[in-house]
């Protein structure tokens, strides 16, 4: 494993190790709590907690502070996959190469993880496992709350089941996918800056994840199209054969990489005056594009 | 109308006021937003912000304050209905004498409205529109969000479906319905010591909050059973036709009864020493055992 893989794995085993630990001082009487936990500890990468402690380190803030505002953020993240798989949105058997968390316990057990999952990513924010003053855990809320709800990720699953085998223009295609994957990429870089107190690097920090967020996306597309369907765990051309619209649907194959290379470009240049600090946001940048899984 | 009947509307146009201006400063680009909408302002009682009023009324707290929690809890509530009526739920497709989200609105923009709507209820508890300080914002968060997750609404939920047909002990009914239904009447009462920042008052209005949700429950067994169809805008005998567990289905009409009795004799009994201030809250639960719909 190269350094970065093993920094990326030692963090999300933390991500993991506190979710446990917050799980299990709770009443846990059904199996909504296996499912909240079935696609959570999957062994996926858990980049945007990755990114998150990228953030906190530009600002040089501590890890610890970094572990429950990341945990709250795959939680969401956790709850929009398991409900974008439902057979009412994408129809998605599997994820990761399991089955997906409906196929697995039912529909029903999944719309109520999910919710669970949503709820839950709110009350860690707010509880004593978030060692912060409470000024600073409402403001977290707050940013979260824009971007997980009508406004962003519920909004974006919207307009992408919306947009389904009908061409819309490249700037519909990008505010669609800030709402599904950016805003919470922006909030992971802007929970910094929120912990920080550094109300002034709020925005710039949020547009930062903002672009690793659409990064994220083409990179998807083009993983999606070009990918190998063993290393990814689910079968390939899915955007395809379900008529979705995406960049590289839109653009074609050479204006999508090179929108890639342009936005890997840009963030590169932001975080450049914060020299070695932005070590990791950068190498995340880096590995969003190039990864293969 | 009676002056109950005056002041319940009263207050019910006030949230439904107060949640179409907040929403009018959100970006309402989709049809979720038509729909977080539908059930929300669909003239129902709001119960739930009349007790959250007549526990703000207890400790003397102002109806200003009152307002946008009981908005939140309203959105709580909505999401809750609209997830509820799912097809891989209890598969209603009436509710209120209109046709339910996902039948008017199609089955994925109702669970992303639903999802919308719990998410838009932490953002107004932090959002400027409560003029409170942000360590209450962030423990009305905690609270809210305890009651709302696998451990509140969204476990209640799921051992409901998981009761049907099967016969349950009284214990286990009780729990699944303070779940489903008292936890967030519990968080209506414990609101205002919240806000009131009186910790010693939080379990007491929690618990009376808790007893008028179960009270809400036995009645809402017996309209089921007894109740006139026109009136609740929804078949009767729902709960027998699809084998769900209920109190009334376990210990018998009768009991039934004399429960509800204690209950509401309970929750007279634990407001006497409020006097006057306690009218609104002894008056909502009078009303929710002998509404007739």
């Amino acid at each position: 494993m190269s350094s970065f893989s093993t920094d990326l794995k030692s963090f999300a085993d933390k991500i993991d190790s506190f979710l446990l630990d917050y799980f299990k001082q709770q009443e846990q009487p059904t199996k909504i709590y296996e499912a909240m936990g079935y696609g959570l500890f999957s062994g996926g990468k858990k980049i945007r907690s990755y990114l998150t402690l990228g953030a906190f380190d530009l600002l040089e803030l501590e890890e610890s502070l970094a572990i429950p505002v990341a945990a709250a953020i795959e939680c969401v993240h956790s709850y929009s996959l398991i409900h974008d798989d439902l057979p009412s949105m994408d129809n998605d058997d599997f994820r990761r190469g399991k089955e997906s968390t409906h196929k697995k316990f039912g529909e029903s057990t999944a719309i109520l993880a999910g919710n669970s999952l949503l709820t839950i990513a709110f009350e860690i924010l707010t509880s004593d496992a978030l060692h912060l003053d409470k000024e600073t855990k409402s403001d977290l809320v707050f940013a979260l709350a824009s971007c997980s709800g009508h406004q962003g990720i519920a909004g974006g699953q919207y307009l992408d089941l919306s947009f389904e085998g009908k061409q819309q223009t490249q700037e519909a295609i990008i505010d669609m996918e800030n709402k599904k994957t950016g805003v919470l990429m922006g909030f992971c870089c802007e929970a910094a800056a929120i912990v920080g107190k550094k109300k002034e690097l709020r925005e710039e920090l949020r547009k930062i994840g903002l672009d690793m967020g659409l990064l994220f996306q083409v990179a998807d597309d083009l993983l999606d199209a070009y990918g190998d369907q063993q290393k990814m765990g689910k079968p390939s051309k899915q955007d395809d054969i379900k008529g979705k619209v995406t960049l590289l649907s839109t653009l074609g194959l050479e204006s999508t990489k090179k929108l890639a290379e342009n936005l890997l470009n840009k963030i590169q240049q932001s975080l450049k005056k914060y020299g070695s600090k932005s070590n990791r946001l950068v190498t995340s940048a880096e590995f969003i594009l190039k990864r293969d899984h």
